[in-house]
């Protein structure tokens, strides 16, 4: 297990496991904006909004989101850091009070695909909004970000793709170790501008509300010699949490939990361990068995916006020609306000409809759904039945791998 | 004033005036599904949604509607009536359990312009979902309305243009007062199938859940003499109420409120007065003072999701480029959860984004501006202050026919 440099201010962010069982653990994580416990499903807040659900619903007993995800990449291109700047940063911006990750842009630059060029310096790419020719840079990252000023920033990364080779991974992984460097000098002295008088922090425009915490980035495709390689030259960098990047792009299931059990296991014990952009319920279970703690994923609201719903029963699609007089809830299980009221005849009679509250209801069952089984899975932990859980939840009828059982 | 009937079941729906100042008159309308103040504004939920916004929120202090809108027209087209009998009607279909009216699809019919052929039996058209030819009559009508089971139905009516001529508005008026008959008969033949036993009603699929209310609907385009002798023959006929059709339909702001101003004080007394499809908030205030009761309108919902905020200083356009940075909320006065939360910067920044959450916030301040001002004027007029309280509300900046003000 690597040793970490405390390299950074403790109290940007404070970490402690508090139970395991196996390789799986549950924790408390300390922010400025709250306590969050561990394992932890941050639902993605691309532009600024979770898209069809408001932030008192986030927040209501149904949800009880801790902590949720803003995007440089989004946020920086529009409304433009200098109008977010403007308004107090992106929490004041949005009206959100509880904790924020933004990822660096990074990886949202890369899935632009042909629209952008990447040099030693950083990429190069056309917005999606309006094709202007942009240019982010580890520098430009870190400085977004202290705009944006959410409690933990991602270093700037460079992914490969799934299918990568040996040759290709550890060019990408190399320069990725080079921009690590470059983010963390460059949110070091950003950070010298921080200000942080305890509860009340001062509301200078151009300085940061507070001391932020900055996470390294592992890649290395399906690598792992590289991976390996590129977890203890990341935490040789040193960084106040450690993130897995590069899975769910394109390779195959058992090589994604291949790469994780490798290197999950061999993260910093100390430091919060995140796994990026993956995945289903069943994937999010997987991965806290082999160590991770954090995750984000569109999912749960990219695909209730596509009629599709998670359940403890597996997927449900709710444009199916079976549900138009099904006077059940979407999950019989499930105790979320959506479950209580609709039935999926309504449901999907909003969805063939075009209507916006089909989305809304969707996405609100999904995220109940994600952060439910986030908090069986600290539960479970806590009292020693996780291997149990874990069987069960990975058994149920219509789990694994996405098909449509309901 | 005329003297009403009561042909119908009284228990259907009672009403009170509790307290008057001029014309304007607040009072109660007790339905099986709760009690509900008047003058009232109604959301209009047409295809079983009032747009972008979920029942909880409707339900809520910032809100608190006591009835919407349901349309024939859309519902009867999608899901369909066998679907929503199948779900033991429209209330259990969509999970709202307070009270509801229907319109009868006359207005939507009508509103299909070249798409629809007006005959003596009823009104053929083309479907706007595929085409697809439907036939409407008052007994169609009756029979939708009676499986949807709204507490308060609409006859079958057909409306005039507002610049229609004498010749044309009487032709109209004449075939409506035909169909206010024949809704009428079909109506009182389906509600002898109404089971009502107190506060369970039995669920019968084929029966009614309970006794409903139907209201009969006055016009004659801009004709005062058709629509006083409109208003005489539909009260000849008998309904639980009666509503006031065929305005904001195409002619000038001051011959509607002549028309109103003609007709509502003439209406029994007895019974609620609905004014159909009307208005902007000083529309309602205005019609208020001339004696209207209920009100229903799109302009809420439908501006909230084109960007148009109603507030206490006139209309406001989010796409504004001088809101970039304005951190005031949509309405200073207003204590609605958006603007106790939400900046014009954020608004304009998810409006110009696209994002789904602009339309959901807007609609919900404007839903809420619009209920408030209902709220106030009822109190107003308790308190004997409503005199002041429309000379406040209609010389404030920016009131009257929709300037952009703020």
């Amino acid at each position: 297990m690597a040793i970490t440099p405390k390299s950074m201010d403790p109290n940007a962010l404070e970490f402690e496991v508090i139970a395991r069982e196996g390789e799986a653990r549950t924790g408390i994580l300390k922010t400025r904006r709250g306590v969050i416990e561990t394992p932890v499903f941050m639902p993605v807040g691309t532009a600024g909004t979770v898209k069809g659900v408001r932030f008192e619903e986030l927040e209501s007993d149904d949800l009880n989101a801790r902590i949720i995800l803003g995007n440089t990449y989004h946020l920086w291109l529009r409304p433009g850091i200098e109008i977010i700047r403007a308004c107090g940063g992106l929490h004041k911006f949005i009206g959100w009070e509880r904790a924020m990750l933004t990822d660096s842009g990074g990886f949202q630059v890369w899935s632009l695909g042909a629209l952008r060029k990447i040099t030693e310096g950083g990429t190069e790419f056309r917005s999606h909004i309006d094709g202007a020719l942009c240019f982010l840079s580890p520098e430009i990252s870190m400085e977004v970000q202290a705009a944006l000023g959410a409690e933990i920033a991602m270093a700037f990364d460079e992914c490969a793709p799934g299918e990568a080779t040996s040759e290709e991974a550890r060019r990408s992984m190399e320069l990725t170790l080079r921009w690590a460097q470059r983010s963390k000098e460059a949110f070091e002295r950003l950070q010298l501008s921080a200000v942080c008088d305890g509860d009340e922090p001062q509301r200078e425009m151009t300085a940061l509300p507070a001391r932020q915490a900055l996470f390294g980035i592992i890649q290395g495709a399906s690598h792992l010699d590289l991976r390996r390689e590129s977890l203890d030259r990341t935490v040789e960098i040193g960084f106040d949490g450690y993130a897995i990047g590069g899975l769910s792009v394109g390779e195959k299931k058992p090589v994604m939990f291949e790469v994780i059990e490798e290197i999950a296991p061999r993260m910093p014990a100390d430091r919060p361990r995140y796994l990026m952009g993956v995945g289903t319920p069943e994937d999010l279970v997987e991965a806290v068995a082999r160590g991770v703690d954090m995750f984000d994923c569109v999912l749960p609201t990219r695909n209730g916006r596509t009629g599709q719903a998670f359940t403890s029963q597996g997927k449900l699609n709710i444009k199916n020609a079976r549900f138009a007089v099904d006077q059940r809830p979407l999950d019989e299980s499930c105790r979320c306000r959506v479950c209580r009221r609709h039935s999926r005849a309504f449901l999907r009679h909003l969805y063939l409809s075009g209507e916006m509250l089909a989305s809304i209801l969707l996405t609100h069952h999904n995220l109940a759904f994600f952060l439910d089984t986030m908090r069986r899975v600290r539960q479970a932990i806590r009292s020693c039945q996780f291997a149990k859980f874990r069987r069960e939840f990975t058994e149920q009828p219509g789990s694994g791998l996405g098909q449509d059982c309901v």
